[in-house]
């Protein structure tokens, strides 16, 4: 059964770390399904673990990279499929104990078991080897997703290539103009239109900051001058 | 003029910290609309390093708390009305360097700029000094919010408060069921209903977690029983 499996000898060979504090590494390899302390106070610790070591690498990395390339960049390695590809390559699911219900699980609320498991690993690296000890750790596992950044930083965004195409065939550049905002400063909502006077084109977009609204109507517009 | 102080001499005095690298925190304090380096590559790192921070914070002092909570809390702290107010507390506006366009913003835009401009210098200081001169000024400046956390701690969810309602009243717990899940596992949207047989009720509820499309399953059916 995947659940007899040795949690910490698991750890040591897969992580290449002996624990200081095993009763950490049982608990983050712990679904709530399971008896027993689970991992999800961990996941929540390990989340900005990986967070702020990803910020800290694609930060170093790109160094010409906007704010918001990063935080794209940075979505793509943790979004829960990136993950769970993670936590499927060191077969993590062998040793992650699971109540009988969640055993059978397949597809894609397995994929989120393992992502969150994995997350709460490294929750546990940092509390007990401290930051330096997960960033080897994550930067070693995260290795394969890593190569292909450049690649993915790449990709332009949709307000670069609608000022690429109007730049091409010599036309001003278009104008965003914010008209509406919603919500509270915390939980804001932002319409914004984007017009080309040249073409006599206007869309619209919206989003949860000025930036992601202005992609989305640029996207709008890009759509229907060249489909 | 605001713009005319000295920005390290203004860390100097509010943060106790005399940098290393001076113009890591000349860009921390540069609005992106005005001339120069600006600040929006240190948000996006800051950002994490104060999530790290205040996780680690919330994991040890609330040692019960389960991760809904530890995340509620968080998000108290981190919202842009709580860092605008510790902005303000330190006189950010002062020394933040912004376009002339902007120089005469008021409301909630200016509120936004100076929580972002604060979370900046948290990845200023951490490139400079460290984690730990990260966490020594983070937990210095947010004291105030720090010390009203208790009561925010002690505020009940809806999937507790229903439950404390229905064991009062000697009825059988609700029954959670995830009626529909849409979207790519990093972007997911839950529909989860929640019944209490005894009571014949039956509610639904929507979030971008299992547990948040529970939690608002619940405030619907507690709301029908308990207006």
């Amino acid at each position: 059964m995947s659940n007899a499996a040795d949690p910490v000898a698991w750890v040591r060979r897969r992580l290449g770390y002996e624990p200081a504090q095993p009763a950490l590494f049982i608990q983050a390899l712990t679904h709530r399904s399971a008896a027993g302390d689970n991992n999800e106070r961990l996941e929540f610790l390990g989340d900005a673990v990986l967070n702020l070591l990803l910020a800290e690498y694609l930060y170093r990395r790109f160094t010409e990279a906007d704010e918001g390339t990063l935080s794209r960049l940075r979505s793509s390695l943790v979004s829960g499929e990136a993950l769970a590809r993670v936590a499927a390559r060191i077969q993590l699911g062998e040793v992650l104990a699971l109540g009988a219900g969640e055993l059978k699980t397949g597809g894609f609320r397995r994929e989120s078991i393992l992502a969150d498991a994995l997350e709460a690993l490294f929750g546990a690296l940092y509390l007990d080897g401290g930051l330096e000890l997960a960033r080897r750790v994550a930067l070693e596992l995260m290795e394969p997703a890593l190569a292909g950044l450049d690649e993915l930083a790449e990709l332009k965004d949709p307000k670069t290539l609608l000022q690429e195409w109007l730049q091409a065939r010599g036309l001003a550049l278009p104008r965003y103009q914010v008209e509406g905002v919603e919500g509270e400063s915390h939980a804001q909502h932002f319409r914004v239109s984007c017009e080309v006077p040249a073409l006599t084109q206007r869309t619209w977009g919206e989003g949860s900051s000025r930036r992601r609204a202005e992609q989305s109507a640029a996207a709008a517009l890009l759509a229907r001058v060249n489909p």
